[in-house]
């Protein structure tokens, strides 16, 4: 059984959102799974000297906002530039890490309903109440939830991903594992394709 | 007749290298000539804040020294990073402006020829004797180059070439405009080819 392709995201990362439509369906074509795991950019960017791509200079961050939207067109994908960006993704996060530890099926479809809240519904999943929306609608008592995602293990989950992420290079997202080899950007999707299909080139 | 395809680069680009050796192709496929127009990133990150890639921290510079051999191996394009790497490009830029103005065909040739010798044969054209020796291979006189590169005409088309691209919003490349829609990036070219096929989108 192949190992499955490890892919590493953050909420507030809109390539993150457009990869993150497209990686199990190309997973499967080569048989498969995806492990989602979340990492925190505004961490990352204070170990690597990143910033957030709008708060680019003015020329790049015009290029970004436009770049989002043209590519999302370009992949079939719904999208809208979310009137807050970025946001805090701590809080999201630790929702998916104690649904996953609940369910994985109900985090991965709280992942997806997350990025699209945000990306598509200009909803700011910062705030905890819509958190607790996309949950329920995904399956998990709310109440539970907002308890659950407190607790010390998912907040050391977090951190030991966080840095772990930091160990292995990882610099923006989404990031891409497969087989060890790293692709950061989901403009990197065809490569990885290429790798599943045919192996190390 | 449509307008041309403007292609921005910088002779030190690892990325316009993979671009400029499929652009052509990409532009003829759509009855579309390519108008390849050099810049120089030094001054161009000097007003962007940008950085070369690789003075990066060492995750970022370590990930695109490797992503730049694994999308040429991709595209199907001769490479190896080359030892001295960023060089100042400012030299082989007025050389192709001087060649442009002597007859394009030649220009173009020089072009490729010096990415070539740049990026796949490890020769380092910020010397002006590979310059020469690249410009004579491509049909020009070197002795009359040395002399024409230095021409004020030349130097103040390239100054005007580079304020014209910060002045449109490029800060980095290859930077492609089609009909004024504009596409950072080597990993662009496949929105410029829908782009270039099926209209805005």
């Amino acid at each position: 059984m192949p190992t499955p392709i490890e892919f590493w995201f953050d909420f507030s990362s809109p390539y993150s959102y457009l990869a993150s439509e497209k990686i199990e369906e190309l997973a499967a074509r080569h048989g498969r799974k995806v492990d989602f795991k979340p990492t925190l950019l505004g961490v990352i960017f204070r170990s690597t000297g990143g910033v957030p791509l709008t708060e680019l200079v003015p020329p790049k961050a015009n290029y970004f906002a436009k770049d989002f939207e043209r590519s999302a067109r370009y992949a079939g994908v719904a999208y809208r530039n979310p009137t807050k960006f970025p946001i805090a993704t701590v809080g999201a996060a630790r929702a998916f890490l104690w649904l996953q530890s609940q369910d994985e099926a109900m985090a991965v479809r709280f992942l997806h309903a997350a990025f699209r809240a945000y990306f598509a519904q200009d909803r700011n999943i910062g705030e905890p109440e819509v958190v607790g929306t996309l949950a329920r609608e995904a399956g998990a008592d709310p109440v539970a939830l907002a308890r659950g995602a407190q607790e010390p293990a998912v907040k050391e989950k977090l951190k030991a991903l966080v840095d772990e992420s930091i160990a292995r290079g990882v610099f923006g997202a989404p990031t891409i594992f497969v087989d060890g080899e790293m692709f950061w950007g989901h403009d990197r999707l065809p490569q990885v394709e290429r790798w599943l299909a045919s192996g190390p080139f």
